[in-house]
């Protein structure tokens, strides 16, 4: 149950004011724990933060009715999500996830409960992602649009482009498929179950780490499904000049998944290859190291430039999501 | 006037779809120069940059009819002042500036045409302040918001932050105070002049490179004025336990701002001292540099705790801007 549907839910952040506001999301952030990483932190014009190798950026928005829902998602659910899509992108990379900066653009009638709930959720997810809020920015907006930046740290490592896969090599996947478009498709058609997808929905299980995994695995390239695999293997495809085919036969299909196609008219296969917002980490490999599950494998581009092929064919469906569409 | 009025825009971005959309902003960013700075560039899962000192993060939003209107605003405008409101944190560390990462979350019937004059506004800036478009995020959104992240370097040199004021120093400032609260005045009032103050309402002039130059003359503390001189030297007094005494004599009141406060009733020292969105940068110095104007001094916080007095008294205006104030 979201929090605004609340007759009680105390003051907003109109009447708060900004500054009452930052102080309320500030005074949470824990002590940090490595000074050598630390120059500045949240409450200055910027953060202050050493690095120790190249320094890895990337930014990512969550809309309200785009990305998230509040009747859908508790606030914490939300704040734990725009941790765990940011940082995905550093793990892309085989960086370290290093700090986090959030800007927070809101109606004046937010509750503050929602910002402090939304707020635990931030730092609890920053805690199992090894991330530190560092700082962020609060402004007034009609529409609640949260957008996290992130820095990472390749600590010496090469980053893992998209653009490096070489024919012969092998796809591997860690971390969950269509798992959180199994649970916007439960919750879309007003279910609350099966549990797992839907909270796979409000918040991805990304596996933090398994980029730098992949560095040390000797990957080639990598990359996090955000859109849907073959969308995404799409993009490794093309920087990377070649074709990749997936093999069915190797996907796992979750029971939760298959529950959700059955009940809804679905692939349980389709649901796998194209829903997005899972954030698993996909990569290519000589060799598929441990914990990793075997897709496919790369091949050469065809007359049709560079493709991804399922089970030899050209998929007939959409492959991925693209925002802007009606 | 704005292209949406137009009736003849050519395609909406909803129309061309996410990756078309993030193509034409692309093919318009030029090569680095510097290649020893960019790792990897647009394009992957985040950008990759090379750190030569402790590395500044900071984040800044901008919402449609909170930050900027498109009726008032080109869209070129609006690209140039994400931009320099962004940059004018890292000035306010010392920092150099090195990347700039843009989230654009914008109604699917949004012109292309919009979104490429807007992007040569980016770029223009992005020249003019020193810093690179190095990634992004595109996003549907029924508010056109756009959230910049930067990336500064330190090179060496050690962060000003607002805590080292003391007491005896001077207080100087570089760039302009109260231009852009009297272009928002005139614009609301329907006039489209003084010309020079509405372009500064619409994009500030931050004195690019004066960050590095406080940091030269021995700065103990360094803002940048976006909320408010008297709001943001009281942060300043704040977090350096002490309080600040401004003389209005040493302000130079710009004829333009005469004029506006004339012609609304206004006070134009008042305009000054409460005016924001200038980015100004104010420091605290020994000696003030070349370039820089004197406006008071650091005195010791007295029984009521630091304070920010205006020719001895506690102004009795609001001293700032506060966004979700209604």
């Amino acid at each position: 149950m979201s929090m605004i549907a609340g007759g009680s839910a105390g003051p907003t952040i109109g009447e708060i004011g900004e500054f009452a506001l930052i102080d309320a999301i500030l005074q949470s952030v824990p002590a940090d724990p490595d000074r050598t990483r630390t120059v500045v932190g949240p409450g200055d014009d910027a953060a202050v933060l050493a690095a120790r190798g190249e320094v890895v950026l990337a930014t990512d928005a969550m809309v309200e009715g785009v990305h998230f829902r509040r009747d859908w998602s508790e606030p914490g659910d939300i704040g734990r999500k725009v941790v765990a899509v940011n940082v995905a992108d550093l793990e892309a990379m085989g960086a370290t996830p290093v700090g986090l900066m959030l800007s927070l653009s809101a109606p004046a009638d937010l509750p503050l409960s929602w910002v402090t709930a939304f707020r635990d959720g931030v730092l609890a997810e920053c805690e199992t992602a090894g991330i530190r809020l560092i700082g962020g920015d609060t402004t007034a907006s009609t529409v609640l649009t949260i957008v996290g930046s992130t820095f990472g740290d390749m600590e010496g490592r090469t980053p893992l482009t998209r653009s490096g896969a070489t024919v012969g090599q092998k796809v591997a996947v860690k971390g969950r498929l269509g798992w959180a478009a199994a649970g916007l498709r439960a919750l879309s058609r007003g279910f609350r179950s099966p549990r797992v997808v839907v909270e796979a929905q409000r918040c991805p299980e990304v596996p933090y780490g398994a980029g730098r995994e992949a560095v040390a695995a000797g990957a080639t390239s990598l990359i996090d499904v955000s859109d849907g695999l073959v969308a995404d293997l799409g993009h490794v495809a093309n920087a990377s000049g070649v074709s990749i085919e997936l093999t069915t036969a190797n996907l796992d299909i979750a029971e939760p998944l298959q529950a959700v196609a059955s009940a809804t008219g679905g692939d349980p296969v389709q649901l796998v290859l194209t829903g997005g917002e899972d954030h698993a980490l996909v990569g290519t490999f000589e060799t598929v190291p441990a914990g990793w599950v075997e897709l496919g494998v790369v091949t050469e581009a065809g007359e049709a430039g560079s493709q991804v092929l399922v089970d030899g064919e050209v998929p007939d469906w959409p492959s991925g999501h693209d925002h802007f569409a009606r």
